[in-house]
């Protein structure tokens, strides 16, 4: 059989399976299910084509891994076939963790279970599968292993991740903003005592890269009726959740059944491996069906909310540069509970405030190093000519209130 | 409220939303519908940023559409404003019987129901809803309007809907063989007579988007694990429809379930208005959360069926020049029933053949006719300098037997 | 014959001529005469498919322009059908004063008589052979029109020169650093009060489009070795002035040998229309074929500019934040002139300090303003949610040296 | 010294220069020189943004082959550190006895000097120049090293030159219909018995290939206002020539003047190595310069030509499928001389004809092989599914006639 596979990717082309191991890992169903894991949850409800999945993420990552590890062979860093598969097989199962709709429901069908907890425990069974082959990958991985710039390249403020998905990101959405020069970063990578840095005539395109990433905060993943859409997929399992260990009949795949029926934190997660084996079991289709059938439901709250969602009758989303007071948010609860004949309790899962922030850059941690012409190694902020990235280090901070649209606009409410 | 809505497209930038109707129109259930519904079905196995819907399709088709109506203008055709508005709604609904996974299952969950006939239904109940707004649009789609062009416009072999399937299909798969100057024929195009030519010097281009449609046809279209992928799609619901009217109960949401407990055929649509109801229910997620769920049916065959497509553990294809015959397609069956140790009968559920074909172009019905520099018209194969288009019309038939790839190949089999 | 002429272009694909005037005009030699004229200069030598024109510009600018007129009337602009034609002519015409090598020549060839004074002297010219139909382009162009925003779209902080040149350099550098969303700001142009406003949406469009601005300046327009080659050119032709005013004959054609042979300033230029006459009978060809045979030249101070830069054995350029002393200069040319057996006085011709500056944002004139939900007009700087703007409108100054690189590193001589 | 150096190519982004001697050979006054050789000549004047040079093509043919040899020896292709360096010579050079404006110019400045053998006489002095060391490239280039696919990527169906020009003059022209998948194509190479195939599955890329090949020839390279610039620039350069034979005294660069003043063919650059000297001071810039100088010329034939060319006043083309005989020639000549007031003798440089002629598939020589699936390779026209390659193959023949417009439309002169 030919080993070296052949994948279509409509951004970046022809991408090649760099090995036959790696083929076979692809070929697993943990891998398999991130086909049905939608990169950026709901954001296809304001940019239809944001359909893309996890699966297509990190095969792109992947090939941006090939890429570098190309790159800096070339510049005369050693870097040995086992540690060019391991941190390849790093960067691929980097996202395996990830639950339906990604992040929006790291804490609602599990108590603060996050994706990077989970990963870690299905790279440790699949380390098992294969008989230790992926020993070195989680050496890489959790950041154990000597030589710093496989995992930067895995998890930095340069990875290929990122690199892929604002590309990937900003490809799907059509907002040509995120686009980045990603070829052209990689080109610019070296190593330095065993440490990522960039070239010094990279730098534009690091900065390009760092301010293409805040527009892609602004324009896409914050994006007001992103955000209301989200919390409305939540605030959906929050009370799917709530009936079910009331005990209410809810229409659910067996493996949303099992996450919706009682509560599941790390610890059963460590304690029972049945938990970590439906969790696997889970993708969108699994919250999409269930929600496309409570439309249907006794519970009118729940009906309300699924309809709302599935005519793409979303909240609206207001957002100012000062926090709401509780006393406001009771205002507007109370409002939407009179328009909609409900409890104020119950306005609560149409009403919600959420902080949203955003730096391109952090310059605290892992900050990005530059090689200048004389082989010395400062940081990006010193370095560029332009005050610009303070700026990008700069936490932006907003603060959002969601809401049913019915009752105008609560700027005005006063 | 602004009326000019924009939506971003990634393969045509923005797209301008042309009016405050039509804009009510795009919210209407029955289309936000589209949005659950992919394009090319199974395809995204093979090519796997295949996920573009519907929803995406007709949008683009409408945004063509606009761009068509305004080379025509700007040469001096008389449009009216009412005429735009109709070609735009046709154009926007042309596919709005589509259920899920799109052609695979029109002769499965419905008996023998075309989505042209469903489109028509649901044209006429939005026309009722609408108040008789549609009425110009739906005598345009049925081709009963004397300015014949509109029509072409919206189905022909020239018409915006292939010009955008085929673009945004081959955006989506990545494979650029399909991409077509949509623009330059766009530019192209000329009305003689009311009806749809192009203009001499556009003959490359209409060569060009033949070709590239032929190209599709057998990369994408017809691509052989594609085709296996579909066909599995067809077994599995076929096999669960079997089961449901013994009286079997599978998991399955209501809209589902509606479909799988009864044969319902055209007759039956046109009775009782709730059975076009429970279709607009209808989308790929409820087949595929239905397919997950049945990797834990009773039937083995079912079961089998629905694991191997989780797992992208497809059955391989063959293409001959001969159809396959009975006696052959025997020997195979034989074989796959002892290998999965099942009867004859249950391994039709595992090997099936196929006939395909392809034309590029139809020189019989509606061929495309050339304007030339005189004014006179030809047909676009006595244009043409070279007898590509002979080549073109020819139709291209092959054979296609299905079958797990356990047995080895059959070719080897004889 | 076809009045709508449509023309090629990699850039935008199709550009329609609007009209059959602009059509007559776009064929008039002082049109025509741009084709020979490239958009920048000498930075095919650092970036080779920078080969583009000032005719491609000018065209692309006007097409912009067009769409920026859709949008406009599409939002409820009155724009008259006079106004259209008169601000697509003044567009188009911006750039007619431009002499060969653009800017680089204007204060050799010509004693400080900038393209802009050409350009009003040109379309006077062409106002008087086209009888009076430029009046109202030229008043536009002037900025004596009341309605602001014609003015502000051919010369202002978006205008769509910009938008056209950071596209097209981009394009065919291939530094997709500066690749703007033109698409996207036109779309989010709107006129308030005759003046040209951005709505609120676009900002992040803008900020981007001043970033991709400043990118472009450093990466581009102020490239090291795209300043040596530039300087080198102007040397050349100083060189050569000086020797045909005292009485040397070079190789030249009969316009070059025009403005070689004496000074002429603006008054030359509105006492005898000649000067102007000749003017327009040059292009980059004279400058280049000149430059190729004085590689023959008796002068060994021509010969050895002109052999350098045919063989691309360009000067070096280094930068820093401090001005070079003229001691420091001293010491570089005495070295200079040592190498190379000149005298200290022609050493001037290979030694010349420069001082670059790069400010993307112009805060005090023309500023950008947003129009926000409320239908109220800010500064761009207020409306944004960083500061980044401070930082792009402040104004980064940098020093060049620029040397013979056989000399060794000037930073090092201490 | 940094000794990768990257090249920034609109085409296909970043360019490695792949070793030291590579470099090197960039830098020589040889290659440099194409740099001011346009790839299409007069192409420009029909679409604007044809500019490119030969200097472009040869480092995007060569970017080619790297890919190619990555890719063959990911396949297992053995291929040596020195064949790698000699094929990217080989490439490189391939086009360096190009004289200016490239093809058009073959039989005018010189008699019957194909650009092919100047290309072999100065690989011989470069290889002298650099003691031997292009010997093995030179042994590819003229198809005598025993491993043939060498030299078939260099020269052949599928080389690196075709894909290079087809995808780049493409690009550049802003026709889309020529954009070829070179990196499917390249990824789908193989060699087998030391010959170059194309994996079965590559073969509707290979089909693409061919007909955008056929689509450029028609669209650009034989387009029919192209034709009459390129025949109008033959006939000034001979007219020049036959001036300058008969003593008239013409403005020329001395490099011009040397090939003006006598008829020099092979035998005289076999002889006398100043006539190939002289050739390599040639470029585009010569001859333009020449041209423009010569509207003041004193012979009224040069100065028509060259003034017509200059403002873009081109000869128009007809076409038709049958000879022009020279009845008919004789007919526009006379009328044409009338017109223009000059001799019939005289219009024979405003009235031509020319034969062209255009066949994508040489099924005769050098046929593309295929391998299939079981190791067998056969040529593409059994392996394709359809009859195209039959209609690819079929030259195609076509009669035109130039002549000044003035006169009204030949075919209508019966």
């Amino acid at each position: 059989m030919n080993k070296k596979k052949i994948i279509n990717d409509p951004v970046y082309g022809f991408v090649t399976i760099p090995s036959a191991f790696i083929f076979d890992l692809i070929q697993h169903p943990y891998l398999q299910r991130l086909r049905y894991i939608k990169q950026v949850s709901m954001t296809h409800l304001v940019y239809p084509g944001a359909l893309h999945t996890r699966f297509q993420h990190v095969i792109g990552a992947m090939h941006l891994m090939c890429l570098a590890i190309d790159t800096l062979r070339g510049k005369g860093v050693l870097i040995r076939d086992e540690e060019e598969e391991a941190v390849l097989i790093a960067i691929l199962l980097h996202d395996i963790g990830h639950g339906p709709f990604s992040h929006s429901l790291e804490h609602t069908l599990v108590e603060a279970v996050s994706h990077e907890m989970i990963s870690s425990l299905l790279m440790d069974r699949l380390n098992a599968e294969f008989h230790g082959k992926l020993s070195l990958a989680i050496t890489i991985f959790k950041d154990e292993y000597p030589r710093k710039f496989f995992h930067q390249l895995v998890s930095g403020q340069l990875d290929t991740d990122r690199m892929d998905y604002l590309n990937r990101d900003s490809f799907f959405t059509g907002v040509s903003e995120g686009v980045i020069s990603f070829d052209r970063i990689i080109k610019m990578l070296h190593v330095k005592d065993d440490e990522l840095v960039v070239e010094a005539k990279g730098i534009y395109s690091v900065e390009k890269f760092l301010i293409a990433r805040r527009l892609m905060y602004w324009q896409v993943y914050l994006h007001k009726t992103v955000l209301a859409g989200e919390q409305m997929l939540i605030k959906i399992l929050y009370r799917a959740k709530e009936l079910s260990m009331q005990g209410t009949e809810l229409f659910a795949t067996k493996a949303l059944q099992h996450f919706l029926r009682c509560k599941i934190d790390i610890s059963n997660f460590l304690e029972d491996p049945m938990h970590l084996e439906w969790f696997t079991r889970l993708d969108d289709t699994d919250i999409l069906s269930a929600i496309k059938e409570w439309v249907f439901a006794e519970d009118r709250i729940l009906r309300m909310l699924c309809e709302r969602l599935m005519k793409r009758d979303l909240l609206r989303t207001e957002l100012r540069n000062e926090p709401y007071t509780e006393e406001e948010v009771g205002i507007v609860r109370q409002r939407v509970a009179e328009h909609l004949g409900i409890t104020a309790e119950e306005a609560t899962y149409f009403v919600y405030t959420q902080t949203i922030s955003n730096s391109a850059y952090d310059s605290k941690h892992n900050n990005i190093k530059i090689l200048n012409k004389y082989g010395d190694v400062q940081d990006i902020a010193e370095a560029s000519d332009l005050s610009n990235l303070e700026a990008l280090a700069r936490r932006v901070q907003k603060f959002a209130i969601i809401y049913p649209k019915e009752i105008g606009f609560v700027e005005k409410l006063g």
